[in-house]
């Protein structure tokens, strides 16, 4: 994930409401589906095509936990690790809105929706976002909504 | 996961608002939390216990998302591979409470928040659940709330 024109690491003072950033693609392989499932979400339109075949999702899909580890890999590769970045307190929400399908081609958005300082810690502050997993037909497969806990550029400034 | 005093397949209709449920132990290591970290969350606190100790966790500490795998687990051996699920249309909210530590042996503890039927769909309805994860000192690590789909036990009944 670019963003977009700042360079060098990203403090709480560099982001902006209403910026976009967007990531490369990441994509997911038949066989990650299936041991991914095996050991956290053992369901069998997870595991196995056939079994996925008569239930709701028509194929096998993704464990909605496999596209959200995907989204965290794709926010660290992207800004988080050359962010100020002190983790995050939690996750506002999450939709799984279309089944991720074997060999999707996965891409994120990313939109600032809110920043804030912290009224008890002056070194920090908090970033909301509002992610949005496309696969390679361009329709969200999942919005997630989070916010980043980020350092301040110069503490008490 | 027990399900309490019912036996065999849970549907909607089994579920009641204010029923809790408990899960066995599920012990997350040290190799695993760094694996995972290595796929999914490459951030030095969740990779390496010497770069951990810089910083603001003081310690190595499994990323949030693997701690939501753990809990999918739970589930889906508890209750629901064993009801009539009909998967989760996202989650309404995660809150990352207090570090989850290698060795530490989580375990569950699950109670229904709400029932409702589909207004769509008479075969389905929600179940919106309140999770806590809690390590072995009985210290809750982590809330998840969640809505999950169940089949009815007659459709249309």
């Amino acid at each position: 994930m670019s963003t977009g024109t700042t360079r060098g690491v990203h403090y709480l003072d560099d982001f902006a409401v209403g910026q976009t950033y967007g990531s490369g693609r990441l994509k997911i392989e038949t066989d990650r589906i299936k041991s991914f499932a095996a050991e956290f979400d053992p369901q069998p339109f997870h595991l196995d095509e056939e079994a996925a075949r008569q239930t709701m999702f028509g194929g096998l899909a993704a464990s909605g936990w496999h596209t959200c580890c995907l989204f965290m890999r794709m926010i660290a590769d992207g800004f988080v690790n050359n962010s100020a970045s002190m983790g995050a307190p939690g996750v506002d929400e999450v939709k799984w809105l279309m089944p991720v399908r074997p060999g999707d081609d996965l891409k994120l958005r990313a939109t600032v929706l809110d920043k804030r300082a912290s009224k008890s810690r002056p070194d920090m502050g908090f970033v909301r976002f509002k992610f949005e997993m496309l696969n390679a037909s361009g329709a969200v497969v999942m919005i997630l909504e989070s916010s980043l806990m980020q350092g301040r550029r110069e503490v008490g400034a």
